[in-house]
């Protein structure tokens, strides 16, 4: 109607064609519509149809793989054996519908996902998540998390709440985990180091700054 | 950076992302990658190669279309004979973009191709085209489109325009376009009507309304 033209502006009609868009695709996808790629999951336990040009869009990685001549690029068929049925369920309803709080319950392998395809507004919602939800048990494994896939602002977040809690955390089995991870260590004892105000030269060898922080004797 | 995800709610990021990915789209489709569907443009004197998926979420007839056995799903090609290479091409790139500037000097056909394929927020940047650039020499024309493809909140606008230019706009040799269209010259007089705020019963049969029309004694 001549009401509805008049009252949308272009910025209005282009979050709303968008959400039409997309909502539809992900429409498209559960029913195996146009689709033109195949996910093997876990060895063939499950499959999952999907469409290229979506992935490809939000992922660099997708892109590069589909345009290869390598097997994927070819055969149209990609094995996923990293992770379980559901969580890559959920990373492709994600990329088709943008919709953090589809990654919820599913944060930590998402996070690998978004690793993995290099898709990074997933990883900042899967950082969100995983910050949320810190408790003294899960702080040690997911400053491994953080580390692992170089979330290096949660990992300096994780590092302060370890800080704040580490009299209960340096009591728990997963401690341990640490021992013998230099790197990690050394991140831990800066993120503790940035709370305190203090700034620490990220320019300096590893070696160096590791000196300056034991000198201060902040973390024994 | 941490900045960057504090500073980006859910709202703004989904914006983001899908402009993002939209341009992505339009790029693989200006490339030719991940195409499934040509389109044969005047008996072959252009291709354009595009996506089902991003054509299906769009319009309602290319689902049907390429859900068909017909032609066009089984050779993936559809040929275009009615508009010409330069308008098509505008359409594809509103169809990905949703950029409604792209729209600008080819309302006309384009309003077309929006019926044709049940794209209704392109039908609606056209209304607003065609509106902006009415002109005495184009009224009749614009009139006898906005009429032929059921716009009729336009139609009713170019009514308004029509009366209060009638003296010169009657002197031109298209008005006689005019002449012989019963449908049109009712809906012409209904837009006249309409504007004085008399209010014509729109459910009355077409002569009875004419009839009333024409005792009021209005339009001569």
């Amino acid at each position: 109607s001549s009401d509805l033209r008049t009252s949308i502006g272009p910025k209005m009609c282009e979050v709303d064609c968008f959400n039409v868009t997309t909502s539809r695709m992900h429409g498209f996808m559960k029913k195996g519509m146009f689709t033109d790629v195949t996910f093997v999951i876990q060895g063939g336990s499950e499959k999952k149809r999907a469409h290229k040009i979506v992935l490809a869009a939000c992922s660099p990685v997708f892109e590069a793989m589909f345009q290869s001549s390598l097997i994927e690029g070819s055969s149209n068929e990609v094995e996923i054996n990293d992770v379980d049925q559901q969580a890559f369920s959920v990373f492709l309803d994600y990329v088709y519908l943008r919709d953090a709080k589809l990654v919820k319950n599913h944060a930590n392998q998402l996070l690998m996902l978004a690793d993995k395809y290099n898709v990074e507004t997933l990883a900042l919602v899967c950082d969100g998540y995983i910050e949320a939800s810190l408790t003294a048990e899960n702080a040690v494994d997911s400053l491994i998390l953080a580390d692992l896939f170089r979330r290096y602002d949660l990992r300096a977040k994780i590092g302060h709440f370890i800080k704040s809690n580490l009299e209960i955390i340096s009591t728990y089995p997963s401690w341990a985990k640490l021992g013998g991870d230099f790197e990690l260590m050394n991140a831990l004892l800066h993120s503790f180091v940035q709370e305190q105000g203090a700034k620490v030269c990220s320019k300096l060898p590893n070696s160096v700054t590791w000196t300056i922080v034991r000198n201060e004797g902040d973390w024994y």
